[in-house]
């Protein structure tokens, strides 16, 4: 049986560390200027946290863009604020990208461990390497959230911040609720649902199960699943699918009320689970959230017989891709 | 065996007619003054219109929002062109996003058969009423279109327009295609993707399985599903599965690439099939997919024994909520 060769218990266990660490990295590193967009670049677990990022904007009268492709919208120009953001510093859609941004003139600032990236971009927040990308979510997600506070585009609460990793430093409860749910959804396929602000941390979890758990897994949103993916239980197996509500005390009373109803429905064709999100702050909100779905993926992967570290499938499509 | 009672199959013949007539609805009907956002509010079949917006006006220096809430972002204000997009009228959260962007003094249009959205709303298209509003996609469209080229946004060309009717009209093409891929989908749980641009295609084959098929269907894009979601292919059982690739002449080589290798790779845990767009413009490349599989997912409820019209689990959801 494959167990965890590669050490992804430890790191995720040294998570609330990693974000300590994490929020120095940025110092001295800021834009200034104007800035009416923001977009961030990434690929795969380069892109959570503008994904994060996103929803931890949404009052802002500055809009956020995520960009996981090759090309970048043509309204970015010299005030928009870029963010390329690439662990290995090689993801070549996020390369091409940069390199869009440069003759679009925007205001760049890259977030790697190095490669390419690192000695393109003029001004970089270099992170620490030898993780996998997913597993530096810490790494990619401060740092970007400190050139903004640096830049005085946003305010993160030295108290919000606190918070959050006082609640990621209770990593045993995470632990105890991720391995009651792996053993939950142990043979099922995992679909995942949460409000739209917190629909980045139902991808998060969808794209663990995948990459750590070699699962199939997918996600949707309240309310617009209502308007669809809740119509396609009525051919499903109850054996075959576990439903997981992602739910935050501060969602719309009517999307509170749309889960509830939404969870009788389908009770009768999935296992339903419910994980409800801790603290105050969106911060804490949200990385709570991701923090329990990281460690069910990881002992899912136990439970699957795989280790949870390598992803062989993508090492081999991009050499493939050569 | 329920059948087609409702006249589906009618209504999907009659496509390339509903968008002839759908494109004059908004004649005489435009904004004036600055614009440099656009939203689009809308729910399910309603909100797929603005899907295809933001992607038609991809290249566009005006950024395209799709909210599918009840909320809209605070970016919004008398800048913002907002589209109120309901068939029915009465979509809570349609309701509320408008009585926001009332709020924000947005230049509001909305798009909608009746109901209290068009008894509030002082601009609106006013669109048939009577059909599925996910068998309404040329209603709910092109009016959107319309106000846009009315309003000097953008400028959608005659033989542009003119080729996509052409391409529609060839029904028969798109029937057998899509009985086709119903046959090989039967018993199956489709996984549908494409282009990141191709993207609401995607979705919208998704949500016609769910609402037509009564099946479950998930989605996604490239480049981004190769970094997480193939590798859950590892687990997954042929006989369970079915990966459709929507695919158009003008993705870019490395997503042609990219196509490739994931089919090769994948092939061995699923079933892959391919389907590729029509024609030369956007506007055919973009229907000519989605009307595939309007067809696969009507075929695949009559296989389904299932009646394609009626979506009961959403009218019960509806009741529940009152």
């Amino acid at each position: 049986m494959p167990a965890d060769n590669f050490g992804m218990l430890k790191v995720l266990e040294d998570f609330s560390q990693q974000c300590r660490t994490a929020l120095d990295l940025a110092n001295g590193i800021a834009v200034s200027g104007k800035v009416d967009k923001i977009v961030v670049a990434g690929m795969g677990g380069s892109a959570v946290g503008g994904d994060i990022l996103k929803a931890y904007m949404h009052s802002s009268k500055i809009p956020v863009f995520v960009v996981k492709d090759y090309s970048i919208p043509n309204f970015v120009d010299e005030n928009t604020l870029f963010f390329a953001v690439s662990y290995s510093g090689n993801t070549e859609e996020t390369l091409s990208a940069y390199e869009q941004a440069v003759r679009k003139k925007a205001k760049i600032v890259a977030v790697t461990s190095g490669g390419q990236l690192a000695a393109k971009a003029k001004k970089a927040v270099k992170i620490p390497s030898g993780l996998q990308p997913r597993a530096a979510l810490g790494y990619l997600f401060f740092p970007v959230l400190g050139v903004l506070a640096n830049s005085g585009i946003v305010d993160a609460k030295e108290s919000e911040i606190k918070e959050m990793l006082d609640i990621l430093g209770k990593k045993d409860d995470f632990k105890t609720a991720g391995e009651r749910l792996a053993k939950k959804a142990y043979q099922k396929t995992p679909v995942i649902y949460a409000s739209s602000l917190f629909g980045p941390v139902a991808y998060r979890w969808k794209t663990q199960f995948n990459e750590n758990s070699k699962s199939p897994a997918f996600h949707h949103v309240f309310p617009e699943l209502n308007h669809n993916e809740i119509v396609g239980y009525q051919l499903m197996n109850k054996n075959d699918w576990i439903a997981v509500f992602i739910r935050d005390k501060l969602d719309n009373e009517r999307v509170k009320l749309r889960m509830d109803i939404t969870k009788e429905i389908i009770s009768s064709r999935v296992e339903v689970e419910e994980i409800f999100t801790r603290g105050e702050g969106l911060l804490s909100r949200m990385f709570s959230g991701i923090y329990y779905g990281d460690f069910a993926s990881y002992y899912l992967a136990l439970a699957n017989r795989v280790d949870p570290t390598p992803v062989t499938v993508i090492e081999n499509l991009k050499k493939k891709l050569r």
